[in-house]
């Protein structure tokens, strides 16, 4: 039974959705624990079919989003939290990066997912990078004794962007998701507001999970995500 | 208790030590097994002090470097190939990668260990990774049924040379060879021709352990080796 | 009425199906003219299903790979060339390089494409590249007047590998070819001993279809294809 | 007659002059509308034969580059506009960000060009690209309905760069400016502080023109300006 | 009898001496003069020895650092100067940006040392870096008669991060610090509050001294420092 | 007075006189010994000039060839040798490798220059870069004891190719050649097949006087040469 804690944070409230709701289903269906935290619900820039709907007030689209959010969330066994922090520029200050340490020195995560440094299509997702790469480190100071609260250096690896060779993405694990694949299309039909991506996300993970054969030789995976490890990891053997 | 199988080949017949006996002993320890594969045995270019001695030719030298990866691919649990192809330089022809290719599929390695592709500072270790890969491609096919013998795809990664950042080598992985690290240096003690190569990686070894302590903030590491994955490995979870 | 020819080269006869046939479609509707030369059949490494039939021959699986490229490329109005090297491994001697070049020297295509130069899950596909390449360039000479019969120098791309990240494959250029992907799905039927990369290669075309439509947003893009340009084009506006 | 319309965004306003004149020549020539934006005058770290002046003061320091720059453009069929916020340092704050998304939003082009993302040798041009890529992701959202005024995504390219390689450009389409290189030796006549780049400038001319007839064997090339995409485009064929 | 200016600024008032002391002394022993820039004193990350005294405050932490910094410097020839800008997190604001540029100034350096550009296990130093980087370009304008006080431009070089491969560090010029040697170890032995560091850097000195004589053949050379250069250098020939 | 020895080894006869000349003629100029090798005379593909003259015959074209290499060679008080193994392909054998390392065994160069690794616009120049690679390697040994004849390790640094940022070339060092530029000039004069150079390579000369210039604030430098070092090198200090 594991006893590991995953840490993702994504810049709007679906990101850890599309990208890495499958590897948080493996992991607590492992017996770790989950949360995923949105640094805002994406309620400008990705909420589009929502602000179709006359009289639609931004209040209401996060109160929406969030409980979206919260489902998918359940669906593969983790919390959700939010920042709020607003999109379409998401601009992430001081104070928001040490709220975000702190929230890594009470949850303690072993591993972090996130979005890649990179992403010419998106000017959030390379905002929220920045913000949890710094955080991460202010978590755990430079791994000596510190004049602050740490916690320990966790694993830190990015999710896949949408469009992964200009994002400079180039995956380092696959995590093999076919025992849990059910939950994460359980989570993707909780973001109503953009079903457009179910179809596109589904192909993702076929994809990846094509590329995991092979890696592999497995003929037994059929859907896969793609994680880029952005440190080293240490393991007692190959 | 592991059943599976590495494959390390070096270019010279000592290399697999001073890179990768850490790892090997970790990989025997937990059950697995392992062979070592050397296409030459350095007897030209790296054997300096055995030609010191007057009278000196070839063959001995290549009956001490035989005796000498032997004992040292003991120490760590292995068992010692030899192709002889000769050194300084290095030619591998093509009846060699294919030689090479049987090996791995009478082998069928879950992982396979070598010199990266870079290396300004030797003309072997570059070839050695070039017939190394290509066998490994040649061996697994295109991982559909094909119309020769193949093996699965093995994972594949590379060892650290001498200097890492002039051959483009950066970690993804240590491994904490604390616990077996009296095996590398006994296996390191075997290379009587390179002494001088001790002191410099047992310092390695205690500079890698440094930076695995700090990945992970592990204080109980003490030595470890670095190598760096060349393709993305599967997991349940991350 | 375009006048402009397109010589696709694959390491394996049907390498241009997947990455390319919508390219050649749009090529020639357009009015130009294509030739797709396979310098192997793939007749030991990409013909699997074909070798389970009993009594199967080299023989017998190349003619038959024969017919289908043929009729694979006659669908999107190309011809097709075959080289017949071997494959798994191909290797492509200085002779086979000239009689590339000559061929070049006589069709002088305007633009040229082929594999990447890397792709670490497949041995032929950079020695096509590699081929491909020193063709091209003793095809043009050194663009000034030369002591042997020349060509102009071409346009050169890579169609997109299987793994495209692993293959430092980034894309450049996508061409929409909504209006002939019925062409390129009838090349796809045609290769009857590879029916499994239908549905891979399918989802190829929806997937940078939809990164067609975000660089662009014009919705009318359902399916495209990713080619990486090796060189500067030359235009007269931007 | 061509309707596209382009915007070239300087960190200083002669920065467009040098680097992307022929291209608005060009596109102007063409029948399409331009604007040049210039984010500061460069009058502190760009003038400094104004600055020789007895007497002189920043305010007619900007008067008259904002004079050279307006000639400059009109030499070249573009509209000029200044945002007047200070060089040596550049600093772009949110609210400058989002009036330049505004003017986007308002101009919609269709291809905008700016510096690279790197300048060793200049503090402001990385800044200028900083902010104008960040512009240009507010300005068209995720490419599906937005809760916020938006235009479609634009082409994106950088301009050559003093030092070209050590700013990690890299060419990948040279524009043909020899029907228009009178205009553009116009523009760089207007430009009276910084007469010593005209010669500089006219030779960079003549080595990408060199550079555009190598790749394209086309003799009649005889200046052309590099740019690089920092996008993929979408074109109907190859 | 030198006569060049050297400036070397780190984050915390310990990192020069790691790093750099060695190529300080060896610049200083040839007659040159040497400042040294502290950002911050590592008070609360880089000092956690002195937080395990009972009472120990902040301003202590400070003047204790101060002290040693001054020590060490001393033993290297150089001056010590601090700015005191706090540290975990080093955040360098404009004006702290404008003065180091006017220290820049009134020293005109010859050439300027700091820390790489990434670090992923640190977040001052990349922080040091920027403001660095940013401070010498506004010092030397562009090269041309500006509106403002300059100096001329300086060498610009990083010294080598604590894990050189994970921070994109490549060696491009080895100092022979051995005639120098104990004047490391001394400014080495001034920093009480990070003994542990002491032999992992007495090690690193051994492995690039290695390094350097396996570049030249010079087997005299015991010790060696590594640095990447940011920029070309001129010389009179190679 | 210099003792150092510059090896320049060129694909073909004029490579070096229009990247190198200036490097070479400061280092002669300083009192050092310089040999340029050519691999062949570029007969075929760098002589279209010559070839234009009816009756004319390879044989001739060598003649010629070597005749004006030898006096550009000596223009710059460099000794010329030539291997003759062929251009457009050049094709570099295991002997041909083997007779260059005999050369360097016993010219024991301090500096080795040649093309670099990647040239996307001509086929042999990479041919020379991987041959000399080797050579030098070979040359040198492990940089310990070995069981054949060695001369200690070169620097190793490319010259300027035609397109550089097209053949990954970042320049690393500056050679201020103002004060033998003339005698550049009458190596160019040399080389009466490719006359149209010189204009090129005189642009080139300038522009890198510009950047020479831009680097170190020495408004004395008229013209410079740009290299890339493909190893550090070791100063006593910086």
């Amino acid at each position: 039974m594991s006893t590991r804690r995953m840490m993702v944070v994504g810049a709007h409230s679906a990101d850890f959705v599309w990208r890495a709701a499958g590897a948080v289903a493996c992991h607590t269906a492992a017996g770790g624990e989950a949360v995923v935290v949105a640094l805002s619900y994406g309620e400008r820039g990705e909420s589009g079919k929502l602000w179709e709907e006359p009289g639609q007030t931004e209040e209401n689209v996060k109160r929406i989003r969030h409980a979206e959010a919260e489902k998918a969330a359940g669906a593969v066994g983790a919390r959700f939290e939010a920042l709020d922090l607003g999109d379409y520029p998401l601009r992430v200050g001081p104070e928001s990066v040490d709220r975000l340490a702190e929230m890594m020195r009470d949850f303690a995560p072993n591993v972090v997912l996130t979005h890649p440094k990179e992403d010419p299509f998106n000017p959030d997702h390379p905002a929220a990078h920045a913000a949890v790469a710094q955080a991460r480190l202010l978590t755990s100071g430079a791994g000596v004794a510190s004049g602050f609260r740490t916690a320990p250096p966790s694993e830190f690896l990015t999710f896949e962007p949408h469009q992964p060779e200009l994002c400079n993405f180039t995956p380092t694990v696959y995590v093999d998701i076919t025992p849990v694949y059910e939950s994460k299309v359980e989570a993707m039909a909780a973001m109503q507001a953009q079903e457009y991506l179910r179809e596109y996300y589904g192909q993702r993970a076929d994809q990846r999970g094509n590329h995991a054969r092979k890696v592999t030789g497995d003929s037994g995976i059929r859907q896969a995500e793609a994680f880029e490890r952005l440190l080293p990891n240490v393991v007692t053997s190959l």
